[in-house]
Order: structure tokens, then C-alpha cells, then sequence
């Protein structure tokens, strides 16, 4: 199977289109423990697509948050020891009380102590591993390679690797590129768009697994829940670039696309396969 | 007394115009402990109404800066035991020193460990207490049901108990709301205005306290400082959803608005009730 | 030698033009270790720049990181005890493994246990210095009488101890201002420009710092490295001035400018002495 036989989706697909209205009518409670940089932006973007982000952190808390959240995000983005224990509570809490939570292994490979407390969390079953090539290709014990939070693999190098973690771990991986491919192990679909500025924006990336969080609380369905993110993520950053002077106001109409997107149908309805 | 007979105040009235005036020519020093989504946004709010925001959040500094500040914001947003700690000695002090400071109980009621130490630092007398109304009745003793930092409460509804929250505490306590309440248990003062995207940017209600906090610096009126944060946050809330794309825009334009605000008076004149 | 007899630097210098070109093209991975308030902004001002960001803060992870890195923030505006172990193990490697450092001793002089921390670590010997006048001056061994990260002193008070602070650390210092002094001891380069709302904006002068740290990636000499930098702010904040309706538009014009700046060769070049 090559990449050209996978199946592509984007926005507006009716699934989609349908997760996003389930969002903004539950507002799912999301509870994100996440890295210091992008605490700001990943509510930010909960908030525009109709989530209710809470950062809940300290240890003696995230357990029975985690418990009542509809969805979790697990960033070990700027892990210390401190979040190392807070992240390891909620994991097992969120297993045990069958809240879908969601793995992002930010600069695994690059980074021993943080790939071994990310090696560690596989044990509660993350329900989503998401992150680039290189972060999932050190996960799947290959040498990622990674620098920081870039990648220097493709997403459709990962993939391989990418599908034999997903059978591995039982849960749904999804690796961020210029198309982002998400895969059970089995069944693959590729999402094509977005746009290069995403990567200049910090956070983009490490929302995205927010998104996914978010969207578990109402869709049962673990790869169309990860699919619908990343197509949701593809649109918004395809639609901003087109109003943005440099990478500070995309990342500002990122945000205004997010929060009126499936808000305007009729205009969505005219968005073509880009 | 019903919601009819409280007097309402909004900008541009004259004491709201005056106190903003002495924050841009004084420029408060406040002394900001809040949780780490909102750190950048309470920043950046602060500087644009003229105060000078210092976060200062380690137990070694808290004490000695809460006593050179004009004013205190503790916010258990993301709170930790490290935090905990230093909150503690920032009120211990703050009371000690006479610098007033504003409690902002985020997701009190909802989370147990922090609304221990919620009730804990009501021994040290704020001189405000901000919340929305979830926040304001889980403190006030009463069965919250809060849900993260979102309300499933009306300010009205949390008023009578507020009320009895300011007299038990010697504070005044502030409601946050689609109407604001100030109370200071005798006097009540409602804020109307503002729009429904200050609840889909993250932080805008924490830094309403942050705001109280550094007027607090340059009014000893307390329920009067706390009236003109609220009139001024309406009107750049209602003023900035005006030239809103979505909650990117609007929370770059609230922060324009906050900045031009009372530097444009023959323009502020013209803003007539909304 | 008086202010009239120091060399001044602006965009486009060819030297800066350059070192600019250079960035973009190297990616330089920065280590930045920084206050909780400017993470994300600085983020995104590295990012903007053609730089790439990381922030690992763990204990367990910064000596390793500042090893592979090509330069290193440490700024001290929000330390605690757990960042002061890391900011030194930080400074340690990169002292030993000869990766250039870059100090911002954020409110040393406005409190004791910070200033403690930031004379200690002119022991590994930054590479660079950078910091308001009140800062530098409390550095230098004076009385700065800062409060909190806003100078009370101009930089040009601050230069005869500046270049004194430079000759006894063998750092360069940079001093911020309306008009940044960057010094040796020997040498030392004006570079006038920028604008008032870089002030109004948290964290601008912070992600300076950071902007230094990435230039010593691509531009081995340290003096003309730090000269760049400002002269790349000045620039990018007095273009964004005037695109700017107040604080929060100003924030991401300069965002805006930081990301387009050299590469519009033919506009760049029309701009004269501002």
C-alpha cells in the first residue's frame, strides 16, 4: 500500500462538519496538562472551537479531574519531576475511569529523562498518540533524530513505524506533517492542507492534541475523532494564511477561523478541495 | 431589593474616568500571583491600562514584594503546593502591610484541595474577593456545582449569598457575570454591558482581578475600585467585539481598546448608554 | 567620549542584513530558560526570526540540552527554587561544553534572592548581559533602586558601569533603552530606534535576550551578535508602531514584522533613518 492509496479527508465531510456542531453544542470539559509555552494558546483554541479547557496540575488534583473530564491531553512538552507525578496520576485515573485521554510526546528521542516518563505513560493506555515523525519514530524505539519539537523525518517516513505503534499500544497514532496521517494500525486516513505557517506559530502542534481531547467527548469513534481534528486544524490554517501579513496575525486568524468555522455554512459549503 | 433597584454604573461616568486617569499617571506596581494560563494575557492587560504588572511568584519573594506593591492579585488557577506556600505568605504579608489584595477563587467548589486553601487565605482578609458566580457560592459555603472555570450559576442568583460572603469576610466581593454585581454586603452596584466573546478568550475574568488589584493601588474606595474595573472592562469588551473577526481579533482588540481608553475623550464622550 | 561620540548601528547595516539572512537559513536550536509571564511570546519572536525554540527546563534535561543547543536564554524573571538548580546546571554545561549564554538578570537589585542568584552566575561566565538600566547597574555592584522589570534609570546612566560590569565578567553587556547600549568595555555601539510601545507589550525586552541567544548561533562575534539583535527589535517596533491601533495590534505587528523582515529585500532597503 502506497501513500497515494490512502484515503484523503478534509473539510467540510460530513462527519466533520458533524463533530464540530457536537462540540459547540456539549462543550466538553477538557483537561489539559500541558507544556509552559503553550498553556495560553491551547485554551485559546479549545475556547474558539467550543471546548471548555480547565489546566488542572497539581498533584493532588488531576486525579479526580481527570475522573469527571470528557477528555484528557498528557504534553510532555516541559516536563519537570513535578509534572512527571501529576501526569503519571492523571493517566491512571483518567484509564481507570475510562476518560479518553490523549498522549503528546513532545521532542521524544531528543530528550532521554522525558522519553522514559512517556515510554512509562504507554502503560494507561493513551487512546491517542500524537506528535511528528520524529517524536513518534522514538517512541516506536527507532531513532527519531528529532531536534527540539521539529521534526527532521516526514510524516509518511513515520508511518510505517507509526502503525506498528498504534497495534503495539491499542491506541489510535497520529503523526503531524505536511499531511498528517492518522492510523489504528489497520485502517489510515491521510489529511492533506494546512499550511507552513503552522509551524511558526508555537503551540500549533501541541493544540492540535487538545483538539483531539476535546473532540473524544463527543465522538466515540477514536480515528474519526483524531481525523476530524486534524481536518478542522487543516482548514483553519489554510483559511488564515490567506488573511495573515506574517506569523502574528495567523496566528490571530487562526484563532477567528477556529471560532466562526461551521458558523458561516454557506460560505463553508463554497470551500473547495484545496 | 430586587435586580431593578441596584444602581448600575457604566463608562464613561465621571469617578470611572477619574480613576483611570490616576492608573495611567501612577502606574500601580501590582503584584501578580495568578495561574500560568493567564500569566502573558494579565501582563499585557495591565500594561495597556498603565499599571506596572511584577509576577513574582517565588516563597523567597513574595513576602518582601507584596509589601513595597500598591496592590495583590492571588489566583489558584493552576495552584500546586509550591504555590500554595507562597500565596499564603504573599497574603500574610500583603495583610501585615496594609497592601490591599483581591482573592480570585477559580474553580472553587469544584476541586477540593483548592477550595481548602481558598477558605484558608480568607483568614487573611482580602480586601476583594472576584469569582463568578459558581466561585462565589461554593465559597460562601453553598453547593457550587462549578464546572472548571465556567459558571452554571447567574450573578443574580449568587448575590444574595455574596452579599453575606462581604459581610462575613470584610470584603467586597465581586460577581462576575453577563451582569456584574459589586457588593460590599450593604452597598450592591451593577455593571451591565460587556459581550459574550470576553468568555471565549481565556483569562479575561482573571485578569478583572488582576485589573481590581492595580486600581486598588490609586483608589482606597474599595467597592468604587472594583465598580470601575468591572464599567472598564465592559466597555472595551463591548467596544472591541465591534471591530471582532472571531475571539483572535477580539482579544487583540480588547487589549487596543483597554490602551486607547480614556486617551481619545471627545471620542469616549460619545459612547452613550448601551 | 560622550553619547555623541558612540558609533550607531541600524537596519538595514549590511553586517545585520546578514546575520538575519543567516538565522533564517541555520535554524539555530535556542535554549531558553525563562520567566512563566513571556515563554510563549518569546516562543513565537524565535520562531518569527527563523530560529528554533526550545524550552526544557527540567533539571534532569537542561544540562544535556545546552550542550547540543547553539545558545542559551537564562532569564531570571519568575525564578524559584526548582528553576534556580536548572538555570544553574543550565549555565554550568554551556560553560563547559562552550555553548554562548546570554543572562537577563530580570528585577535583580528589587530583590535580594534573585540578585544572590544572578551574581552567582556570572561565575560561568555568560557570554552576554542583557538588561534595563536599573538592572545592569544593580548587577554592576550599585544601588538600581528597579522596580519590578521597569528601569528608573536611563541606559546611558548606565553605561560607565555597564562597561565596567563587561571588563570584570568578560560578558558583553547590552542595556536597554530608547536608546540600547551594547559594550565590551572597549568598544561600544548605540542603536537608537524602536518605540514606546515596546514597553507596553510584556515580554519584548525579554525575548531580546532570547533573540541574542539565537544571533549567537550564526554570528560568532559576540558584540556585533547583540547589536543585531536590537537593531532587528528597533526596526520591527518602529514599523509595527505604525501599523498599530494600540497595545494588542502593536504586539502582533511586531510579530508581523520580525517574520517578513529581509524578505522583502526591496522594501527594506527604502527605509532610511528613522
Amino acid at each position: 500500500m502506497t501513500a497515494f492509496d490512502i484515503p484523503q479527508i478534509i473539510w467540510p465531510h460530513s462527519d466533520i462538519v458533524s463533530d464540530l456542531a457536537e462540540i459547540r453544542k456539549h462543550a466538553p470539559l477538557t483537561h489539559v496538562l500541558t507544556n509552559i509555552v503553550v498553556t495560553n494558546w491551547t485554551a485559546n483554541v479549545l475556547l474558539a472551537i467550543g471546548a471548555s479547557p480547565a489546566m488542572v496540575i497539581a498533584e493532588e488534583e488531576v486525579s479526580d479531574f481527570a475522573a469527571i473530564a470528557s477528555g484528557v491531553l498528557i504534553n510532555v512538552g516541559t516536563i519537570n519531576s513535578f509534572d512527571a507525578k501529576a501526569m503519571k496520576a492523571a493517566a491512571i485515573s483518567a484509564q481507570k475511569k475510562g476518560t479518553p485521554w490523549v498522549l503528546d510526546p513532545v521532542a521524544v528521542g531528543a530528550l532521554r529523562y522525558r522519553t522514559e516518563i512517556a515510554k512509562d505513560l504507554l502503560r494507561y493506555k493513551p487512546t491517542v498518540i500524537r506528535g511528528n515523525a520524529s517524536e513518534i519514530l522514538a517512541l516506536a524505539g527507532a531513532v527519531g533524530g528529532g531536534k527540539g519539537v521539529d521534526s527532521t523525518a516526514s510524516s509518511s517516513d513515520a508511518l510505517p513505524l507509526g502503525k506498528e505503534l498504534a497495534t503495539g499500544t491499542g491506541a489510535v497514532v497520529a503523526i503531524s506533517g505536511e499531511v498528517d496521517y492518522i492510523t489504528d494500525g489497520k485502517k489510515t486516513i491521510a489529511v492533506p492542507g494546512g499550511h507552513i505557517l503552522m509551524t511558526k506559530v508555537t503551540g500549533v502542534g501541541c493544540s492540535l492534541g487538545a483538539m483531539i481531547a476535546a473532540i473524544l467527548g463527543v465522538q466515540k469513534d477514536t480515528l474519526r475523532a483524531a481525523v476530524s481534528a486534524s481536518a478542522i486544524f487543516a482548514i483553519a490554517g489554510s483559511e488564515a494564511a490567506k488573511k495573515s501579513s506574517g506569523t502574528g496575525s495567523f496566528a490571530v486568524a487562526f484563532l477567528d477561523e477556529l471560532s466562526s468555522l461551521g458558523n458561516r455554512p454557506s460560505e463553508d459549503q463554497k470551500i473547495s478541495r484545496q
